[in-house]
């Protein structure tokens, strides 16, 4: 006997949620398969949602009808929108959430989802039939049949962007479905047999998991939970490449035993804003404090003694690390003449004494860990619940996956999240949405849903895993993006929310919200454009925020363009600006919005001729021995990467995982004129 | 580096929660290390605490000091005292809990527990030293140094009973202190080395955990949960005998896809009393229903198309299971004419969907559960989140134990739980406190404590275990109590709470309360005993609860012990009555106790009679060809039992596993007389 599904997602944390109750709200019938009830969408590292680029992501997340934030909004127990004294295409909300009741809510949410089915149990083995020749591939999608390889990149950014053929530029043809295989179903530990048309992969860190604690090693998916074996090796089988990646996670501390009193707290913002475009959650009312602490010389040299029993120095961990998450003792060696690291001190939760120790991520030996955590200014009689370690674990180079994150080796298989060589809850995610919005869709028959790099870090997120590869756990990074004055937080809705109405994500209620905030934002642009403001009306209030004093009229859309000078303090001084915004019953987050699109209007044009200019240059050619190094301006990163892959253009250097589009820039500069 | 503790306990469930909680609070700087901080005290089985003589357990470990009725009752979603139209010898306590709930309390209690430490990591070894020579025990409590066996039963309730060389009936001597070796140590999965001088081990189902679902079987401690190695190894190296045992679980349902309309509610007490004696903790305001179904000659056709495959009756399983918490395929096999099985459905709690279906235990194959689950009324369209599955996993015949749970062979090394071969979180838990409880007492030199037969079930668990052994997984029932009319749930707290207060588990606060409602019962009784009632002045009430008229003046007392009367009715028509409880504010809970001491004082005298009689005649000779299949007032598992074993005498009778004190009773009037 077997179950049947039209899709299944294998895996439930923060990709395998987000894709089965995407897949499910849209329509299909959909399982859900996780090992562990209790922990679904678990905060495996830190107890925190967003950050710079990652909130972003949140954000769109959120605008498209996906459920990360609005949980967060549900589980903050602390609010900061960072960046905020920087341009607004920096802003960046982050949480800290009660990892508890995270996965709560979500187990609430998925439960109650209709046409979601949850089973737990471990999968163990993936059936796949020839596929259907109705749905044959054309064979240049297809790899040679003697080969495994699919590390050459299959092309570049504007390739990606120019193959639309589409009408509607968010919605592209559906890649030619793969090839010989399709996905039939899924075996499970127990012996269940479920079948299918659609697999949506999300299994994180769990394939072939072992963590590492100095020379001890154990199996594991994480702290606490049992590794799973079968789906890499019925993957593999069939000529998938597979690689091991390694991450790392610190010592969970516990709070009764940590001197607070002499410690830097560090609050959450005084008015709290929120991930959720939608009215139905609320910012955070009470807050909890985190806290920083600092390393030490006495800390590193503690820490240096167990360098040589470091899985990550003596090559017992084969896998790859997250660059941009080092663990502290990577921290040390590459800045080995810094005499001090921040730490960052966060609640897990607001009924725990578990606090989770940013900056401290560690394999080195459990007692060498111990002994420098002593050695810090509060932590003197320090207990920790346990110590940090490394896991290492199998992923699929994202090279072998479609942009809809269908695999391009079988038809009706979706791979998302840290399977794909991804870091971070946010980028895991942002592609479970994704791959269950276009597992759904191929469900119907209806092309996939790509986001192009200028439309949303999900675009630029996916678009550089399937072109680019990883050879190293992938953040998202405002870096990464050409185009980040256009992917802002605040304008995330504008971006995405029409599109999350199309496709059957966003409700009617949720888009008529969107759609009278967008009106609020257009009638007082409009209204900045046409009223014309006199010098006498208006000098004094620009003396008083240092602006130079008007000799003539001038529209208020000019004045706002100015620094310093805001919506909310212009009130004071304009009574026909007050009563326009108090006739209309304009909102503040609508005039945030139509203030920051006055604010960055010159901005976002000089980024659109950049980036054409960027495309039209592609081919320039950088000289043979050229000395990266010299370039300061370059990442020490790019620095490296350029230095050893030695690209004979600048478009090639543009597709070398770890080349930043800032990098590009740079090298834009130096050889393009 | 090793970090030193008084105390580790090993296992995060019932039975470690309880010791380490107790074992902190009593002064020892006490770690608990457990696999999983997020699943402390899981409920593994059913979302339920108490029930017949289970219910009375938590009573008693209640007013012992322990934690399971505080928390229960913080997390009770259904209160119903089982049995309160039997006696009052029969009341048993039963309360449906939130799953997640109380794990969540315990885990905040345990977090907020003062000397208490918590580190999450597997235990994988015990490290053990020779026992210092102070130390060193009598060589009748060794075993032979050649054999590893231990399965006589090492004396008689009666012998155990009688060594009491102690002035305090509860604090006996410390049996001195094992043989060759000490406890010194334990060591991890990650690689910790921890040191100590006592360790309780309380690892549950997970040494050698295999889960089983028809011909498919996994390793795990639980489902999600991985097994746990090394210990066995380690306890068997050094001459421990172990074991196997099996238990199951049945499938959880998920409410959306049950019919609950057609099916019949069964609702918790319309005023409901509570676990904890405290004044701290409030009976469940809003409850949920549980609801009957039912099986059918369909479902068990179905069922036992699967038995071929079962490994219960194929031979996969080894381990025995618990007889009385049959799967649902061995009550088919020993029920065969009967047509319809009752099964209970269970909330897991008030903010899920799961339920879960007591009386359908498992290991069948999945589908032939499913098959079978989908003819049963009102499950027409089910899901399941899981099947049912059997486990297997390694015990310790406990008559390797002393009564303080301290084992024979290693000093300092204590077991508690499943891993002595019992069932239940009740008995696990009461297990655990006492192990808290004596490892603490032997940190400082004190004598264990050994709980009388007659003064709890705690006491006639723990005797038992290790005087008679188990021979399948042992659950409490009210008739392996001899004195059972004397173990009541509504005076555990007269028997175990100056104890609990002795030993410094019970804060003043709680005694006091404790000393003032046994204050309001004495003088309520004295002033029953005291007063006296004319027939003219009660007659009417009598023939109101049909209960003979007096012909002449009575004392209330005496009135009071007939059926029908209550001091609550009784207070309408004696204003003396009415206004002596008013003025003495006197408490309901010490009205009830009051009553119930009189009522019962009959058959208190005659259950110690019977006690009396039970020891003088020990040595009756039972005839050597006795048909006990003839004897229908034995249950079928002592009948079973006799039959195999043929005891010489009533002695011996009593000391085999399974034969119950009321069973002994019975071979005591057919041969005794």
């Amino acid at each position: 006997m077997t179950l049947d599904y039209d899709i299944i997602v294998i895996g439930g944390g923060h990709a395998g949620c987000e894709a089965a109750s995407a897949a499910a709200r849209l329509g299909s019938r959909t399982l859900l398969l996780t090992m562990d009830m209790a922990k679904l969408a678990a905060m495996s590292c830190n107890p925190a949602v967003g950050g710079v680029a990652k909130g972003q992501i949140v954000r769109e997340i959120d605008a498209l009808g996906g459920q990360m934030g609005r949980i967060t909004d549900l589980t903050t127990i602390q609010f900061r929108m960072l960046n905020r004294s920087k341009g607004a295409a920096m802003w960046s909300p982050r949480a800290q959430c009660d990892k508890t009741r995270f996965s709560e809510e979500w187990r609430r949410t998925l439960e109650n989802t209709w046409n979601l089915y949850i089973w737990q149990d471990a999968a163990t083995e993936l059936l796949f039939a020839p596929a259907p020749e109705t749905n044959a591939a054309p064979s240049d999608n297809l790899p040679d049949e003697t080969t495994t390889s699919f590390n050459s990149a299959p092309g570049t950014i504007s390739s990606a962007a120019e193959s639309d053929a589409d009408s509607d530029p968010t919605l592209r043809n559906a890649p030619s479905a793969a090839g010989k295989l399709a996905i039939r179903g899924v075996r499970t530990r127990m012996g269940v047999e479920f079948s299918c048309r659609k697999v949506i992969l999300t299994s994180g860190t769990f394939l072939g998991g072992v963590m590492h604690c100095g020379a001890s090693h154990a199996e594991g998916g994480r702290a606490g939970d049992a590794a799973s074996h079968g789906i890499t090796e019925s993957l593999r089988a069939i000529g998938f490449e597979t690689g091991r990646m390694k991450t790392g996670t610190p010592a969970r501390l516990d709070a009764r035993t940590i001197d607070f009193e002499i410690l830097e707290p560090q609050y959450g913002d005084e008015n709290p804003a929120k991930f959720s475009f939608s009215p139905e959650t609320q910012p955070v009312k009470e807050q909890l404090p985190c806290f920083l602490v600092y390393t030490s010389k006495e800390v590193h040299d503690i820490l240096r003694t167990g360098f040589d029993r470091s899985p990550l120095f003596n090559g017992t961990i084969c896998g790859i690390g997250p660059r941009y998450c080092p663990s502290i003792e990577d921290k040390l060696r590459t800045f080995a003449d810094k005499d001090q690291h921040q730490l960052f001190l966060e609640p897990e939760g607001s009924s725990t004494n578990e606090y989770y120790l940013n900056g401290f991520s560690s394999s080195l030996p459990w007692e060498v860990q111990w002994k420098a955590l002593h050695k810090i200014r509060g932590f003197e009689d320090l207990h920790i619940f346990r110590p940090g370690y490394a896991i290492e674990y199998d992923y699929f180079p994202p090279t072998q996956l479609h942009h809809s994150l269908e695999t391009k080796l079988v038809s009706g298989l979706y791979f998302a999240g840290q399977v794909n060589g991804t870091t971070g809850y946010e980028e895991a995610a942002a592609q479970g949405l994704i791959a269950g919005i276009n597992a759904h869709r191929a469900m119907k028959g209806e092309s996939p849903v790509v986001l192009k790099r200028d439309e949303a870090y999900i675009g630029v997120l996916i678009d550089d895993l399937v072109t680019k590869g990883v050879d190293e756990p992938y953040r998202m990074f405002t870096s990464r993006a050409e185009y980040r004055i256009l992917l802002r937080q605040d304008n995330a809705d504008i971006r995405l929310t029409p599109l999350g109405y199309k496709i059957g994500l966003i409700s009617q209620k949720q888009y008529d919200h969107f759609t009278q905030k967008n009106t609020f934002v257009e009638s007082l642009i409009s209204f900045a454009r046409e009223q014309s403001v006199k010098a006498a009306e208006i000098n004094d209030y620009l003396k008083s925020v240092n602006s130079e004093p008007l000799s003539q009229g001038r529209k208020l859309y000019d004045i706002l363009m100015r620094n310093n000078v805001t919506f909310d303090s212009l009130q004071n001084t304009l009574p026909k600006l007050r009563k326009f915004i108090a006739a209309n019953e304009i909102t503040p987050e609508a005039i945030e919005e139509a203030e920051i699109q006055i604010k960055y209007k010159g901005y976002i044009e000089r980024e659109k001729f950049i980036a054409e200019k960027l495309r039209r240059l592609e081919n320039i050619r950088i000289p043979e021995n050229f000395d990266f190094h010299s370039m300061q301006a370059l990442t020490i990163e790019a620095r490296q990467k350029l230095s050893r892959i030695r690209p004979e253009t600048i478009g090639q250097a543009s597709r070398i995982p770890g080349v930043s589009p800032a990098d590009v820039n740079v090298l834009l500069v130096k050889f393009g004129r």
